[in-house]
């Protein structure tokens, strides 16, 4: 619909294309933009830009972060023995929210999925593999309850049990279909407790 | 809470500022910028600043637009004696999107607010005003049926009547407390259709 002038249009647009934001919100959001003084427009686009540029890749765990290793696993007080798979970096800070959790973590960023065409070469499990050759205890596998986040799990079980590591699963208390990042921690502690060996 | 790494955390708590916008959906999109194509997050970047630089008040009636003068003003098939006046653009966009009504607009860009100390000096009405001096013979205010809309309606009216020209309020079909651009365009027309003189 042609209501606004191009600018405008193109902005609404663009706003509309990004998750969670409907027509309705793009058009606040493009007005308030618009409204909002020259210089936080400009903080706003280059703390973007900045954010697209500078953000990467843990070297060790996957995480996004600023630097080449990300702090969880450069402190050398964390339980580096311990590794917990979780699927993407949101999840990460969820467990690192109930700040009981002591290991390290693995991020995945995605799950197998053959309905979406996603097979274990599309996500961090490689990577996972290599991080074994070094002293590891155990691994968690905190991947979302859903189907795919269960496939995974199946698959890391059977990829990790012959190499004699532990691999544990976190416990159901995590309502099945739910996404990690929503839920409380109270939950997601008590189903780290109640987690079982695979 | 500093659970991501310096620049996502600044991101998301820029887009947490946006209106509509809270702590989760800031963390989804930020997430989402970040895995963006390169390319793609420029292109976003480079339309908000785009839309701020060049977006501006149409010189007759204060709309946002791209041009000098909006296209609605430049239509010559529009009728100029009719102005009706409204809050914002996206209330102008709401009235022009049930493609009946053929009169211009005129964009307040607010309404009076003692509660938030927005006076009349402080929204477009003088601009009005000097308006009424080419030939115009109907005035209809379409401010939102809230106590703000009310009262600059009020004010308008006063303002206006002792220069003769006609001052019309849209009807109440508008539910009181409601917003414009949320309105579907039927109780629009309406609202249009029923107006009564002020």
């Amino acid at each position: 619909m042609q209501m606004y002038s191009g600018h405008i249009n193109k902005l609404i647009e663009e706003l509309a294309a990004l998750p969670g934001i409907g027509e309705k919100s793009a058009q606040r959001l493009a007005f308030h933009l618009i409204n909002m003084p020259e210089q936080k427009v400009k903080r706003l686009t280059d703390t973007i830009t900045n954010a697209k540029a500078n953000v990467r890749y843990c070297k060790e765990c996957f995480t996004l972060t600023d630097e080449d290793v990300c702090p969880i696993c450069a402190n050398k007080n964390r339980d580096h023995e311990t590794i917990m798979v979780v699927e993407t970096t949101r999840d990460l800070s969820a467990y690192e929210k109930t700040g009981k959790y002591e290991g390290v973590y693995h991020v995945l960023h995605g799950a197998i999925s053959p309905m979406l065409g996603i097979g274990p070469g599309d996500i961090k499990l490689k990577e996972l593999i290599v991080r074994l050759e070094n002293d590891v205890k155990e691994v968690i596998v905190a991947t979302n309850s859903s189907l795919e986040g269960e496939t995974t799990a199946m698959y890391i079980s059977k990829l990790i049990k012959p190499t004699g590591v532990k691999v544990t699963r976190i416990a159901s208390g995590v309502p099945v279909g739910g996404d990690l990042e929503y839920i409380d921690e109270v939950t997601l502690l008590r189903a780290l407790e109640g987690r079982i060996e695979l």
